[in-house]
């Protein structure tokens, strides 16, 4: 480019203002990563490789995970998400379905697949306690006329006991989830995701789904938006009692580390390394952090952040996203993880 | 649970509120517990264990510590904790019942078997000072006539040498502790629980305690109510230079590690390894984290809490008892120790 | 000297009043250096050894950066800047001379020669996007004039992809810097500094320089002005996504820790230990404790201190520098640096 | 002590209202000693052991530092020390004797033999640079004649090069000040003490005086008042330049374990090993922590709190005195250094 001497000077002025404002302490300094500023060029800006995940060709590493239907803001949050999913390449995730299997008031709230396009991995999504619940009734059916109603890929199992326990209203879990989860793979061919809900997997219950032929884990790690402690906020009975656990889990990093150390030490039993690696993603760089750290075929997942933009529209969003994936690109040029 | 679709939409209605008001960061995960969810059921809420402890039931492994006796107040929170220690299988511990000795007036402030049942520890309590005293005018008689008229079955002495040496009106100790608790168990066939105060004891002071045919050892560790700092501040001399020997000590943590040392290193030689752990015990997953760390028989005593809700009101603190009992069965379920 | 009685009284009062705002904390001990009182004496205020530093006497190791050009303060600033450079020995290097290739307005801002005189290092400076053009355009004969008509010794070319993919104006580079570095070379006999811009160079960045004949290198770590924290703020577009990215880099201790290492490792294959350590340095015994921790020969670099200085004017600059060198001449003599 | 059970409600009334302002965190405990409340009694009371010190018997570990004289304050402030250090057998050291070379205009300021008595250690004090022209104008009687004249055990020379440096009308220390120190040995039968003014001895400065036959090493370590710094403040030419140079130095927990090393390692070659600990110590519980650990024959000093107390009169430094000693009874029957 060009520059003219005036634009020069005019930016060397702002450039003398801004000094003072711009000083770093090298405390602030990140150390995940070397920066090597040597080495690449800024051709990747044409050519970013896809990501092949759930045997489809996503553009960049970035899953959505959507609110579940019933609100008047619902289906406006999600169509936004599901538009940009579709302009950038993404893998998408339903919120809770449980509604759909009884009443079908709210279902374009969750068709999203129209806008999605086949290209890209879209689940349908319940919980835990009805999957239990409707494996009891040998209703597997419900599962699978609600997959296939909303033309989904598969459906994400959300594993939540702290939640259900918090909830007034909350379901009981009769069955260690882990043997709900093993009769339903028996039972149908429909591809499964296991989530947690914000507190993440422990090391044992991290390997017993390593070790099942599932479609993906998604880690729904501590950090980010913490269901425990909603479910407490708008419990109307007091549970201050109970603020400590709130804070009980696994964060992504700590589950990544942990899923390295099962990859390592089962090899070959390990049945499922794909991994939607989510909880506590602030931005890019934490994502591409612990995608580059991960041994599993990985992509990383953000919900607040993807929602808050959303909700603010479609430019809003679509800005969000793409400015996203630009700083992936610069990411993957010059920034290495540290051994 | 059936769950209708107007329910569920107002719901997430709340949750979309609420998502950004329960942000929490990965640097709040509490480290010392892996979360597991995949491996249990809810079904414990049925049939929890007992704790077998000094010889009796408890139905949780909770230890509640009363007040002295002699304000108006002493007499109102006794009966509300010992109301709820029998409603819910507690043991239960009186504070320093010296003023018995010598006058009856307080008596009924004292007087909790009667609400506590017999099917529950309780146990008097006196100070080191007091039972040194005794013991060198031969009156023996004196401590088991105290345990008989309460019903009690034992004696908790507290050791208390700062505090003493704090109070304007403190008693001397003219013998090592030690050698006065040798001397009582050799006097009497009374169970004696040996307490410190808030400050805890060091690993001589454990192990020679362990060393002995005690009932149990009550650790007081430093981290809660410091006595040494509370006589401090009502010491109307000025005691300022004193300040900074309020911080000694050993917290509740320290002191299972080093029992934890003792009883490896020792076997056989242990004696006594019933621990009543307290001190900066704040909820009961600290309770349920020391307890399942001790490698002795252990339950979990807090006394602030106890006596904060304890003076609002039996309802405030029956539901307070019932929300730690219900979050020790969530927590011996889906919480297990880091090693 | 000799001192009255009235003089010692006057100062002890002064004394008496200053005590107590004189306390500081053990925690506040600088744990960088060993303080040797008993075995050094003042001798050191007459001849302080001169640093030779690219092929030049320097009187102090001390390297000033100076402004680009083009605005009224950069002359002004610039000279003052030169001024002390010459009076205390001081070696020093331009801003970005960019403009100077199209355009001869400012040139006398960057005129700096004169001031300075033949008998210190003095350098131009250009970002790697131009050199890259100019290399394509078979036009080295550009940078040549420019050198030539500056009377530099060579030229700085300074990397700054991010600085860069910042700007909205921002240039593309098309090649991996270390390639255009490495045909300069080849097509020049002009000695050439490599500098960073703020964020620094990790290993394999550092390492591909250091087995390069370059004159020096740069650091420019991180820890002081932020190029790219300054250009995501006068950035007319929402970066806020980007904030993180900011924050990667390395600091100056970092890298000499990591010069360090590959001086060690690769021995006579090193062809550049020559640094400029910068970046992030506040005051003298940051940079006298880095350069006494190098194992190349560096000399140190503050930017923001001397042209906060240098705005003040020339005494204020004068005072500030002359300080900073009597300040290294006590380090030198009393502090060595911990192993 | 009989206590009434009125006085005993009262007291407990209070204990009601003190208990939730008496809670601590298990982060403030002391983790420096080991507390045993179960083996010792408080019989210390009447017998606490007198320490052997510069051949005279103090009855407690604390050595006091008075002020130079030639202020209306100081003869005041001085006197009460010696005072109090009469009657709890402390040792004590002057400040700067330097006037008295050649005025005797405030001899009295510094005349404290006869409120000390013969029975406990009393030092004058110069700086090494008043030692170095001394010995340079061979004027050993000069000190010599000091020493009598105030009846002093000996001189104290500190070493303050930083002090020198930062004063406007600092005196140049010519030879390096071990040099100096040696010499003086040589020439004079004086016990000396050495020390430094608030930045400690690194470790070769250590070594080499405890290779001397001096009578003490006074640590003045970093953390209590800063010379240094004070300097800084009261000098009418702007000095922050200089901020970071007023951290430097070694902490007095530094020292002893750098002191302790150097025992273990030179054995029968060290020749000193009597330490006056001082600088940054805050409490009694400090200078216990730092005498209990050193290897060496130790006292500690404090020098802002006895001035403060001193500066309020007889009766506050009597009490503050009493509860320090009263303190340092209870620390060494209950508290122990942990290893």
């Amino acid at each position: 480019m060009v520059e003219t001497t005036e634009n020069s000077s005019n930016r060397k002025h702002q450039h003398l203002a801004l000094t003072n404002s711009s000083q770093t302490s090298e405390l602030m300094v990140d150390e995940r990563f070397n920066y090597e500023p040597m080495l690449s060029n800024f051709s990747f800006f044409k050519n970013f490789k896809a990501s092949k995940f759930l045997g489809k060709e996503m553009r960049a590493p970035i899953w959505i995970s959507s609110m579940t239907g019933g609100t008047g803001d619902a289906r406006y949050i999600n169509e936004n998400l599901a538009t940009v999913a579709s302009e950038f390449g993404l893998g998408m995730g339903l919120g809770s379905c449980r509604q759909l299997l009884t009443d079908q008031t709210y279902f374009e709230d969750f068709n999203l697949r129209p806008r999605l396009t086949d290209a890209l991995p879209f689940y349908a999504n319940l919980g835990i306690a009805q999957v239990e619940q409707l494996l009891k009734n040998n209703d597997i059916a419900a599962i699978e006329k609600l997959v296939t109603s909303l033309s989904a890929d598969g459906v994400i199992v959300h594993i939540n006991p702290l939640q259900e326990w918090f909830q007034p209203e909350g379901d009981i879990i009769e069955q260690a989830p882990i043997d709900t989860v093993k009769k339903l793979l028996e039972l149908t061919q429909i591809p499964v995701i296991i989530k947690e809900v914000g507190q993440g997997l422990g090391p044992k219950s991290l390997e017993s789904l390593m070790c099942l032929p599932l479609a993906a884990i998604e880690f729904a790690a501590f950090g980010g938006t913490n269901f425990a402690l909603m479910e407490k906020q708008r419990n109307s009975s007091d549970l201050s009692t109970h603020e400590e656990l709130s804070f009980v889990g696994h964060t992504a990093l700590e589950m990544v580390e942990i899923s390295n150390e099962i990859i390592d030490r089962l090899g070959d039993k390990v049945l499922c390394k794909n991994f939607i690696i989510s909880g506590g993603i602030r931005s890019y760089l934490d994502g591409y952090y612990l995608i580059s750290l991960s041994k599993g075929n990985a992509v990383f997942g953000m919900a607040s952040p993807f929602l808050n933009s959303a909700n603010e529209g479609i430019d809003k969003l679509r800005k969000f996203t793409a400015e996203m994936i630009r700083g992936l690109e610069v990411a993957s040029r010059y920034l290495s993880v540290k051994e």
